[in-house]
């Protein structure tokens, strides 16, 4: 196969990641969320929250992990936030799988430099995976908080489980890390969360 | 409103284009595509095909142009490719009223850098509008050729009519614009297209 057929190969195949469901159901619409569209929302968030990325964060960066950080969930599906350790562990495993596979169908220089990417946004040890992890930890807030409770409420979470995930957005956005504390302020007032 | 609020306030008004339906169905999945999970696509798309582009395109501002050209749709719908000209002058008018109302969620100035990318993805004079909008044409060939035909056999569309619409992706990319050319002469061979 030439360089343009497994690049369309792979352009074919990212496609699937319009039929993975997640567990956020979208306010308004009434339906889950699939994976290819939540990963657009991220990218058009960090766009729009560019400047609560800390100072020399590559953006360009950021946008590229967002946009291929869940095509391992063709193969492995998506795994809810608050899964015990063990399916966390199993999903891992799983998503290590799907990577190999799926990015291999590029040519190999870029389907190494993309794995890499993935890679990275997992490791977490960069500013801009940290950024990127924020904003896909942010994002099902938003949602829960705008549909009022969401999976908070589906699933009898309470706000001790949602702060310690609140975290994960801090470290990568002091200012986002202070939005969503006080967003899980708001949603116990509301009666969103227990 | 403080910045953040602004920030976010746009950020819940873009989820809305996860309910903005296309012409295009997906092939396996069976639904038709929304406009959301669609600027996902183009966006890979541009990581996967960028060697395509010719030589100085800045890819970022490539991905940050079909990850927000659709946001009009929220407030004007999507259009059929091959509509009649009237309906593409009430729809161009309809889109840049929404682009008035939606990008001035933003503060001012990411208001206005928002909407100049907007508008240069419109005008297609860049190399970057160029590619970006070659992009957002080839995808719905990709589509409807995995899909045995989709909307050219719902609707009737000749070869002739497809192969106008190629221009604009040989345009922006003549290598992708080869490409388009032959999956129609494929498409034509196995009767997907009159």
């Amino acid at each position: 196969m030439g360089r343009l057929d497994q690049q369309m190969a792979f352009v074919g195949e990212v496609g699937q990641l319009k039929s993975v469901l997640r567990q956020t159901v979208l306010a308004d619409i009434g339906r889950p969320e699939n994976s290819a569209e939540h990963s657009w929302h991220l990218a058009v968030m960090a766009l729009a929250l560019a400047e609560h990325a800390p100072p020399g964060t590559d953006l360009s960066k950021v946008i590229g992990m967002v946009l291929v950080h869940d095509l391992v969930e063709i193969d492995a599906g998506d795994l809810f936030l608050y899964a015990d350790q063990s399916e966390q562990e199993r999903q891992l495993i799983a998503e290590r799988a799907a990577a190999d596979r799926i990015f291999a169908i590029l040519p190999a220089e870029q389907a190494t430099a993309m794995r890499q990417l993935w890679d990275e946004f997992m490791e977490r040890t960069t500013a801009e995976a940290r950024f990127a992890r924020a904003l896909d930890r942010l994002q099902p807030f938003l949602e829960n908080f705008s549909v009022g409770g969401g999976t908070w409420k589906r699933h009898g979470i309470t706000a001790d489980q949602v702060l310690a995930k609140v975290k994960l957005i801090e470290d990568g956005s002091p200012t986002l890390g202070r939005y969503a504390e006080d967003l899980v302020g708001r949603a116990v007032e509301m009666g969103l969360l227990a």
